[in-house]
């Protein structure tokens, strides 16, 4: 460290002023997980905001591990319209990867800064209720098997846990009241967890930089966005395809009590820094509030 | 219920009286976790033990599930005088069902009767340092892999989860510095938890019935112990074979600050209570204290 | 204790769970209190209670001790409509009685099983103030000296206690501004004290199992009763004569506030825990709510 | 109040600076119960030093109260030595009138003043553990019935109703675990509470003016006496007869913990300000410590 | 101390009882500030009330203290209308007297009887949020320098001290966003401070005995006016002048949330008490409320 | 911001980690107050600790602007041996500078930024007992007035202003219990400070680097030094002059219980987070412990 970087260092202080002791809800998935130097930025990012005062929570999703697990356990699964049907046998290994070995490694990256990250999932102390989620085509309700939606968040367990300065890591499996277990998008958990915190912010890490009028123009990238506008431009067709169902979330997240949603590229290092800290961010930002 | 019935629960009344405020840590595992009514039992009486307002928190085995999915992926594992090597690809099934299966299985069960269960591993929140441990035979030192010993355990953890009326589900896997994961025994777990906080109870739920002089004679069984009889014990080979191992970790247990140590058979629905609920309980007591 | 006791009290959980927390206030009076066996079991059920986790306050009365010490001073009263005028001299040896002798005994039978009871009277710590009840009788006011009613109940007090862990035992004797002293319906005293803390449960032992259609016919008992049926009951003579005051006084307690109210046969040993810990319970309940 | 008035009002100052968030005990009893304008003082005393910031606790005795009863009721006691014997029946009106009357009266005369005084006797919380006392004559061990001596205080209740702001007048009668109940001399109940909570003043009101080197010589007043200066005054003969048992519970209070202790005459109005908010005070002062 | 100034303090009773834990501004100024001996009556009269559990806010003025720095230092100002035109060299003077010399007095003298008294100002913790004030006459709006007044008030920063049994003794100087320093009027932070605490009493001390409606007139004192009095008051002209200004302040301080103004002589020795401890009073109160 | 910058931050992560929740105390003086960039630049790194979760405490000089006030004030001054005798004429000065203008100067920097700082002096709270200090010159004591040294700090009042968060910026003033008022060497107060509350790090902001083996040689800069090597260092010459007092404070801090003493150029932009968030550094440290 020299003169300039103490600067650079100085010129956080805005942003640390402001969010302090604010909640911020990360969801934390895709490519960025198989790259060893984004996620050893993420982890620094994220100690870095949890030092600086904000609390944390983490949600993750899954991915390429489970694919690669049921594989191994040959167990094959049927594929309706790209989506794949999860029987119990699937949910078994699906819990298992996402609760026993992502979630603990993602809160051991953490704890070994000395953050104290607690690695949990929907099941336990009730956390995440869920229920059955069917898919809809073409007027006909299709059973997808063990995939659930989110039917309420146990606030006080997570407002407990922020309250003793612990940082909760979230796998996205939930149950219901007859103990059937859900394996639920994380986006979506991240939302609900985001919504009943009424967080200042929830941070969608995504594969891609944000939301382009024009995918293939990147002079068309949409810095800021409100949920107004998000709407228009899903009936206008902008937002198109994969990105519907991920601004949908951004917009139902907003519209039960989040402050602001980001969409940041989680392949760039340090590009949960980079969106907190600067004024213009570098990703997509949806902003709620009057 | 009628008179008779309500007869029994006052009978409680002293047992509560005496707990009430107290710690205990339970070791749960062995057979029980795969026989239905006995798991239903167990888990009926840990809720009990908590509305009455007894501190718990339960440490788990993992036994027949590991053996069942190391098979089923073909990982064959090399032994030594009966002890599995833990080779990492072993190791990462081994926390995988841990962690992600029989834990959340355990605090799901819980959470069903309103209890805030919460299924953690030694990883979360650094609860578990641990390093590398060898098995020594004949002066000679054998390398088996990732299995470990107890180096310290994060006491304020425990408390801030206690303190916030949350029951700790712990799974023994523990690491070191440099993020090397391991397989621990999970009575020495359950040991170090319980003479960190000073347990009033180290409850171990086992396959016997608790420690008999003679094997063979049922007449013979031991009720109460003090550390000193346990060590003359096995001394004069009256404790032999796999029950010495058990045996120090009692003996380790309480010369580290555990109150008592109970070893109870956990294949008797409702041992738990019959044991903490009767003066003379139905396994073997080994006293702390003067 | 054995397998199926233990199994008892396993069924108690679901009770309680959802009593936990909540407060309970309990009117203890009648031929019980000078039945050994009864009192006993009353005491055990109470202690019981209070060692799950329920928020106790006892309100007792007085009745035959009082009368045999008015008799032994040679005390003789004057009696209209079999109503006692209590004049000043009588009024000190009521207070006597209620506030230093079955007070005390009620408190200090509970100490002996550790808990922290207190026995106050409704002039400590302004716990109640009192004014003057006159007797009305075809348009007279009748003067029948120092019996008082309920003006308002210090809230503050009670819930300092309990949130001491304390057990208020009360003895239902108030005072005005002017500091006259009055002897108080303990069914009302405790009435005004549940209602002040909008208690979870009123409960009122009495000599009779409840309240009849008919009391001649045992088919005819009431198990449940809204307040709205309770108000027909006596409008259509269903329940009339010394039944009158006290179903006022539960639809009172039911209007300002408590939950519910209990009406159980206090001659019955352990009728604490039968009406509380099953779900048809052995007296009548009077519903609260929507 | 007028300008002269005022600075009466300061010149208290360095005694309320002095005492302000200390305890003091109050051993109330004697003539002064019966005189209506000493004890009009002694309440506005006592609820002027509460609100200035001191802790207090009163103990009262009875007397004359006790033997007016005793002989309305026709209970004839035996006299040894002129010590009466206390027998069951005795004590039940013993019981009755301590805590039934003359502790009720106290607490109520200070709450109509907002102070929140809950009067409690020994029997409550556990407060006072009891013995049988048991009366010396040369060699003779002599039965005097229900006379008792303390065994211990539960301190944690006093704590706690100190830190709820409540201010606890004590009834000195104890019980043993037997439930057998004794009557307590007060100034020794005084003396117990004050050192177990290392009080830094035991206040006892009598019926003389303090300690007199020759009871006929006013001259011969002590305004300041150690401990050891009065085991000498006793040995000497100098305290002699009835003063001898009060002496050695100041002297046993000091050597348990109390820091002062304070000898005054409760039939001079405001004595205890007189003594407390003055350098010399009016009485005789014990000095504890170094 | 005797019998009759003991009387004298039990006398003081209902008023500590009254106002124990209530809030009081005062406004400590004019020429009491050099006068040793009410200057010493005041100090003990606060220190008294500190005492007895009320809590204390001083706000002080300057006045003539700074008139002699600015002459020692050749700061000539310029008058209009009776008003000194603040410069910013004069501001700095103004500063250093009131923060740095009288504020540190004030709080040294309260320190010395063991209160723990702040003395901060308006800049201290941006307690005081001020804006530039100018003079308006006859249309035309003329710049007076460095005078402001109260924009807003941290609230927090003051129950924080208050709960901390600090005394704060406020200097008169406030800032606004851009770091400009204001001298305001005493009498305007000591009303903007108690309204936004919603203060039992804001006490004005003055150089006069309060409001007359004949100033010549001893008996045409006014004791107790209301709000709307007071406004009437000003409105037929028996207001009038220099009183003006603080008949508006007591105004605006009830009408944003002040309980009750006083105007008090500070120039009498022991004023405050003698006001606040007997019921007429020695000055004008103007009440708020129904 | 952009990658590099946010890498830098991330940089300071296990300063941040090592020092959060920990006290340092930073002693800012010399020429550094009149230098507007460095002035800028150390308000900046203050805040940044402070938001950073470090308990921060400053304690400033005066100097120049004292002197310029006191010529000004035409005070002329005695000079014993380069030593201003300071006279109670000088001394009101004095006090008003630094307790009136400097330190509600640094207070107020700090809160534009949000931070809660307090001006006080060390006659606020009690906060610093002083006493007269004399110089010894060959024997002889010479009374150079009102110059103090520090006999006690309230520690109290410290934490209790720590714990509300509030950053306290402390004037070199203390009083003797006769109120007078007596003007400390700001290195000293800073010690003190220090020590009493066993800070980790006490920082001395000054006009050179550190210290020197040779002043003329930069090579022979000490970055580390242990009490024992300054002790030598003065022994052997190595320390002279003007830094003598400056290192003989250092020692006494740490020999008193502070863990770790830095002297650095405050006149170096940012010189503060250099010297913590750097490990060499950029002055000299003086090492405390085993």
């Amino acid at each position: 460290m020299n003169r300039q970087t103490a600067a650079i260092l100085v010129e956080a202080l805005p942003y640390i002023k402001k969010f302090r002791g604010k909640t911020f809800i990360i969801k934390y998935g895709g490519s960025i997980m198989n790259n060893e130097e984004a996620k050893k930025a993420f982890i620094e990012d994220v100690v870095l905001l949890k030092l600086v005062g904000i609390h944390l929570i983490i949600v993750h999703g899954g991915g390429p591990n489970i694919s690669a697990m049921l594989k191994q356990l040959d167990i094959e699964s049927k594929f309706i319209d790209g989506l794949r049907v999860t029987d119990q046998k699937a949910m078994e290994v699906v819990e298992m990867v996402l609760s026993g070995s992502i979630n603990k490694s993602i809160a051991a990256d953490l704890c070994r800064h000395g953050i104290c990250a607690l690695g949990i999932s929907g099941r336990d102390g009730n956390l995440i209720q869920a229920r059955k989620k069917y898919l809809y085509k073409e007027e006909e309700k299709i059973d997808i098997g063990y995939v659930g939606e989110v039917v309420s968040v146990n606030k006080k367990l997570l407002t407990d846990l922020l309250e003793k300065e612990q940082l909760p890591v979230i796998s996205p499996v939930g149950c219901d009241e007859e103990g059937n277990i859900y394996n639920i998008n994380a986006d979506y958990v991240a939302s609900a967890v985001s919504s009943v915190l009424e967080a200042e912010k929830l941070i969608l890490l995504t594969d891609i930089g944000g939301i382009y009028k024009d995918i293939q123009d990147p002079a068309s990238f949409i810095s800021f966005a409100t949920v107004d506008e998000m709407k228009r431009y899903i009936e206008e067709g902008i937002i198109k395809g994969g990105m519907i169902p991920k601004a949908e979330c951004c917009i139902e997240a907003i519209e039960r009590g989040t402050k602001n949603v980001h969409l940041i590229d989680g392949r760039r290092e340090h590009s949960l820094l980079l969106e907190i800290f600067t004024n213009d961010g570098i990703g997509t930002m949806i902003r709620g509030g009057v």
